[in-house]
């Protein structure tokens, strides 16, 4: 392949590396940076270095954060009766914008993946077992993305929090709200039909 | 909007900065970048850094190298006849992964758009006047994007060089080939039969 100044390069192939970014975008978001002023190119290559030196893993939940403990652990005006357990911290700002949920939470960092050599020590379960134990939890949502190795890790964690006798809940999987039942997989319409509600 | 601690929004809003990137495509690479290596996450600012720090205009054809002139400029295997010019960059490498032309370029850095107040002189075009009569150049190509202020940029060149008695060429605009003509829109179907060629 015909290849641009190292540089260039350099900076395409760093954007290759980033998830969902082909060639041609990363192309296109290097010559924008090229073309931008030197100030701002350097405030988002600032951001990259201040986001990676100032954020840690809350010891508490494992969300990431600049704070310990972070600022939904260390919030005082939520019910502690609640664990939200999410495979990501991306996830956390999702459940918060449905402002239906008060509790707190517990980033996995990924899911039990016996495919991927992932087992139940290379996730964040280990504290989530402390907190149970230690605080007056009633019941543990867990919330991980519905895969196969989601539905394992629920199953997974369900077991593990058996002992302490806390509620362990799984979020509802069903039709999304404003699609079009048609449309659905049969696995989601499966799901939906299956945790049918009486009105 | 709920927002994320202040380092992971100032990297998610850099992010945003960049073309074709909204918030959520920004949330995933924001996250990305806090997930992976360490190293790795310092390489890729330090890319761009050095990318900004690196690359300057060409003094001869404008384009963006780390070496001046550039290595197309200082190529001594090419054929001096012949100047393209192209409105951006980025242009240059889709001219040369064809193989099908060996002549030297000239970049515009934009194009004449009065309606964005960029006028003759604010695109690179003094340096191509200097070219052209300095040096034995017999075809100027004009390769700029077919828009309304492609074709204004291409006729003002025209008339710029007729004094020098160069011949100017514009690239044909008509169907792109493996494309459907019953899917062609009107305006390039029209350039395509008012560019029809005997065969």
């Amino acid at each position: 392949m015909i290849r641009y100044t190292s540089s260039i390069e350099k900076l395409i192939e760093s954007f290759m590396k980033l998830p969902g970014i082909g060639r041609k975008t990363a192309q296109r978001l290097a010559f924008h940076i090229l073309e931008m002023p030197k100030e701002k190119a350097e405030e988002i290559a600032q951001s990259i270095l201040d986001a990676r030196n100032n954020i840690i893993s809350c010891s508490v939940c494992g969300d990431l954060t600049d704070t310990d403990p972070c600022r939904i652990c260390s919030a005082k005006d939520r019910d502690p009766s609640f664990i939200c357990v999410v495979q990501e911290p991306g996830d956390i700002m999702a459940m918060e914008r449905t402002r239906q949920y008060n509790g707190y939470y517990h980033v996995l960092h990924g899911v039990i993946s016996p495919m991927d050599g992932i087992g139940p020590n290379d996730i964040n379960l280990r504290t989530l077992l402390t907190r149970v134990s230690e605080n007056d939890v009633k019941e543990v949502i867990i919330a991980v993305n519905p895969t196969v190795e989601g539905e394992a890790t629920a199953m997974y964690i369900s077991k593990l929090l058996n002992p302490f006798g806390v509620t362990v809940s799984r979020i509802a999987h069903g039709i999304p709200v404003g699609s079009d039942i048609e449309y659905a997989d049969e696995v989601t319409l499966a799901k939906a039909i299956e945790g049918r509600r009486v009105i």
